[in-house]
């Protein structure tokens, strides 16, 4: 599947495609806009589309399976879906490491581009925060020692010996220029999977905090971990925790805000500060969660008007009576 | 960039996206569905579609940009274009081998994905009437003996060694188990030009014959070149020649077939048997080259009748005058 997510336990393979699911590999295997071969859909009005077709290259009229890839059930329910699966990786490595600052992450990263290129399949971070909570929530382990910033990075391929020997030339070459300090490497099935498990508890942990104040923005690399520090400034004590992680290699970053209660005083500190952060930026206020019922009315951070009208248009047309997944995604005219 | 093709000295980025071309490396970075990051669009009445993100994650509200990709310019302009490109690689080769049948074709790319998988860029196959018309028109030279099928397969990696250590093994494989009987590999740049312009230049050296009639048609594997053979039997002496080619990873195949002068007869002997044929096993009757204004009557052979509709409903949506690229793409109702 070219598709892995933190929710693999309970998403379905639908509501992925309807979400334009991002995830780990995007990376590596792009995103579902690419791997989405066919779908078939229902209409507002009870009509099958039927374009479930397998085939790589079909160019005949309009790609209309592209309507349903990211639109949250607005325009249609998607029925059937036919995805291209990559082979299963005969080989994967991961690797986790301890870097001093977020320079540090972005330069490992051009390293790891540079020279795992074809084999690189993930690239994600956490923050020092992330690892607390872990430690303290869920009684994990620190494979390492404290480090303001943890790297995880994963290879795969077909041919250990070739993968194994460019990893250990990446992690030579970044432990030489420093940009990162300590790190261990992990091969068999259980060690990896602990490791991963480091990267994908950290949502479950930050709900033990109380509430969590959830944002997943796209940022330029520059931007990327700065907004973090912009809005640990910002909020101060009034948050018990404002933490930093996700997928460095999309530019993808998962903000997360934790309080003890739900504080509207919290709240209004946050946004629209987050939205405008993000606009002045360039970036995506949804990179992959989508707008649903909560951020379609934030649409404009991100889209400009005419866009957002087209949008309209098209549900319109599409949905008439507005009964599909009503009030989500687009906002009202 | 993640697109090749053998009209890269004519054609235009603009129009690349706007055709939804495919060429010979969409094995490798996938189709442009998923590698074009943002558009900017014209549509019928003037308004600007500012959709130029060039972030790789961005989930608010509709993917507009996907409307513009394949959409032959009947739904707006592509003015703007932003693609994701891959790293280029460090290490390139290729090899370009002689086949007994066209089963041995498949054969052998079963065996390339599966031992060259990561650093697989591009597996086009030729039949013998190809070279044939490569020696004979255009003074080419074969650098194998005569063979029934001709196979290119190229990699592109980042480390040299791990890269010809891969195709070594590959062309071990293949020439054990006879599915592959001659062949020769290229690494340095000229002689990789000289055999990529043996695939390239079939579709000039055609022309030498008169009239060329073209399709390019998606088939599943199984049935890939039968379409071939069953169309020389069909059309006998009537043509010149009836040639296959092209993308053997992608599932498309060029079926051209050529003839001194336009002849009504051979046509009417063609069409509509040749989308009869390729709608008998689900393919695309236009797998890259799209509809335009040729075939857009023939669409029904590769899409539903509820599909054709919502194309048309999209279509008068945006364009209710029919002032963009007219008579295109899709029917009129």
């Amino acid at each position: 599947m070219p598709l892995d997510l933190g929710a693999k336990g309970s998403c379905h393979i639908g509501g992925n495609v309807s979400t334009n699911a991002g995830g780990i590999r995007l990376l590596r295997y792009g995103s579902l806009h690419g791997s989405v071969l066919g779908v078939e859909a229902v209409l507002a009005d009870g009509t099958v589309i039927d374009c479930l077709s397998s085939l790589r290259k079909d160019n005949t009229g309009y790609d209309l399976k592209q309507l349903f890839i990211g639109s949250e059930g607005t325009l249609g329910m998607v029925t059937k879906v036919s995805i291209l699966c990559p082979r299963r990786p005969k080989s994967v490595n991961v690797a986790f490491l301890g870097c001093s600052s977020f320079d540090d992450v972005l330069a490992t990263f051009k390293d790891a581009k540079g020279m795992l290129e074809e084999v690189l399949s993930a690239y994600e971070f956490l923050d020092h925060e992330c690892m607390k909570i872990n430690v303290k929530y869920l009684n994990m382990t620190n494979p390492l020692s404290d480090y303001p910033f943890y790297v995880l990075v994963e290879t795969s391929g077909s041919n250990a010996a070739h993968d194994e020997e460019k990893l250990n030339t990446f992690l030579e070459t970044v432990m030489e220029t420093g940009h990162v300090v300590d790190g261990t490497v992990a091969t068999d099935i259980s060690k990896i999977k602990n490791i991963w498990s480091l990267r994908e508890s950290i949502a479950e942990a930050l709900m033990h905090d109380g509430t969590v104040y959830k944002y997943d923005v796209t940022l330029p690399q520059d931007q990327f971990y700065e907004i973090v520090e912009d809005m640990r400034d910002r909020v101060g004590d009034a948050a018990t925790r404002v933490v930093g992680y996700g997928h460095v290699g999309d530019g993808n970053l998962h903000l997360n805000i934790t309080s003890p209660t739900h504080s509207p005083t919290l709240l209004a500190s946050i946004e629209p500060f987050v939205y405008e952060w993000v606009a002045k930026h360039s970036g995506s206020i949804s990179a992959e969660h989508g707008l649903g019922f909560k951020k379609k009315n934030y649409i404009q951070y991100s889209k400009s008007n005419s866009a957002i009208k087209l949008m309209q248009d098209m549900k319109k047309l599409m949905d008439p009576k507005g009964i599909l997944n009503p009030y989500k995604t687009v906002p009202s005219r």
